[in-house]
C-alpha cells in the first residue's frame, strides 16, 4: 500500500493519498481545493489512477477539492451516510468497506463533530479520524449539529475499543505532530483521557472558539462538493 | 522502531523523532528551538529517554533546540565533521554507525548545501536529508560555504545511489508533502532530474532567492548549539 500524508498550511489539514501499488488504483481523503494542483501531480507522476475522494464529513474550516478533482479524472466523490451534499455519487455508511484496488476502508461512524461524520480504517492498522480524534485534542462540537456527548461516545466507543497499536492519523494538527496512536490518545488526550461523558460536555460546551474563518463559505461550497459559486 | 515525523510551521521544518521501543532510548533529529516544549513532552509521555539531538547541519533558518535540550535532559549534541560548533558533544562523519538502541543511523557525508552536512540513514530503509536532497527540490547553494557542483555530487554519486524504494525524509518542505522515495526523486525532481552537473550549477547560482528570514541570527546561535545570547 502507498500511504502519503500531505498537508495544507494554510488550514492545518491533512489530506491523505492513499493507493494499492500494484492495480495502481488511489483515492484521496479530505482533499482541499487549493492543493488540487498539487495532488494531482503526484497522482500523475506515481501513475496512479484516482478512483474516489472520500470525505469524513462536511468541512467548514476548508474548502473541499473533490468537485475540481472529479471534474479532471472522473473519479467518484463519496461522502458519509447523512451528509447533506446531494452533489456526491455516493454515500458510505457504518461498516462499509471501500476496496481501493486490495486496499481495505472500512468506515466508522463516528458523530460528534457533525451530524454526519465517519473515520476510516486503513487495512486495519491506521485510522483516518477526520475532525473527531484529533491527537491530544478532538474536533469542536459547537456548530453543524456538533453535539460533545456524541462525540464522546464516538470516541471511547468505537475509537478507542481499536488495539492500542492503530495509527490514529488526524484531519488536522496545528503543533506540527502528524501521527499518534489509540493507545497513546487513550493515556495522553486531554480533552477525554479520564474524563466522563458530563465533565467532557461541561469541558466542550465551554470552549468559546471563534469561527473558522471559511465557514460562511466552505459549508454551502462543500454541501456542493467544493463548487465556489 | 518509534519513528516520528515533526513541523514546524513557522519555518516549514521537519524534526525526527527516532527510538528504539524496547530499549526505550531516543533521538531527536534537527529539533527547533520553538518546539522544544512539545518535544519534551511527547518524550516524556513515550516515556522516552533522549540521548542524542544530532544535526543534520548548522542551520541558517531555525535556531536548533539541542542547547535547551541537552540543559533539560543531560543527552549529547552531535553535528557532521566539520561543523562550526565547538560547543558540539561530538562530531560523526562519513560511515559511522550511531546507535540508538538496535536503530542504527548511518552518517552520509551530503556536502553542498553547506561545507558540512550529513544525510542519516535509518535502519537501512530511509533516509533523513537534512538540505540536501528534499522533495522534488533541494537546498540552496548561495551562503555558508555552499557548492552546488557539491550538492550535484552528494545527491547523484551518494543519495540517489540508495535502493529506489528508500523513503526519503527531508529537512523542509514548503509545499505540505512528508515523504517521498529515492526512486521518486531520481525521476521527478525538477532541480536535477536529467541535468548534468553544469547545467544544475548554472540552475542553482540564479536562483536569486532572498535570505532566510533568520539568517542573521540562526547561524551565530548554531555555532554555539542554539545559545540566543
Amino acid at each position: 500500500m502507498l500511504f502519503r500524508q500531505l498537508y495544507d498550511n494554510e488550514t492545518s489539514t491533512y489530506t491523505y493519498l492513499i493507493a494499492d501499488e500494484t492495480t495502481k488504483e488511489a483515492v484521496l481523503v479530505d482533499p482541499v481545493l487549493e492543493q488540487v494542483e498539487r495532488d494531482l501531480k503526484l497522482i500523475e507522476e506515481l501513475e496512479l489512477t484516482l478512483r474516489f475522494c472520500l470525505e469524513t464529513h462536511i468541512h467548514a474550516d476548508h474548502i473541499t477539492g473533490t468537485g475540481k478533482l472529479r471534474e479532471l479524472t472522473k473519479c467518484e466523490g463519496i461522502v458519509p451516510e447523512n451528509a447533506s451534499a446531494e452533489c456526491a455519487n455516493r454515500l458510505i455508511k457504518e461498516g462499509e468497506v471501500l476496496k481501493v484496488g486490495s486496499v481495505e476502508i472500512k468506515a466508522i461512524k463516528t458523530l460528534g463533530h457533525t451530524d454526519s461524520h465517519n473515520a476510516y480504517l486503513v487495512n486495519g492498522d491506521r485510522v483516518l479520524t477526520g475532525d473527531c480524534l484529533l491527537i491530544r485534542g478532538c474536533g469542536r462540537t459547537d456548530f453543524q449539529s456538533g453535539d460533545p456527548g456524541l462525540m464522546y461516545d464516538s470516541i471511547t466507543q468505537k475509537l478507542f475499543m481499536l488495539p492500542d497499536e492503530t495509527l490514529v492519523y488526524p484531519g488536522h494538527d496545528y503543533k506540527g505532530k502528524t501521527v499518534s496512536t489509540i493507545g497513546e490518545e487513550k493515556k495522553f488526550n486531554g480533552r477525554i483521557a479520564g474524563k466522563d461523558r458530563e465533565s467532557f460536555i461541561e469541558l466542550m460546551n465551554n470552549l468559546d472558539l471563534p469561527d473558522p474563518k471559511k465557514i460562511a463559505e466552505a459549508v454551502p461550497a462543500n454541501e456542493k462538493c467544493g463548487k465556489v459559486s
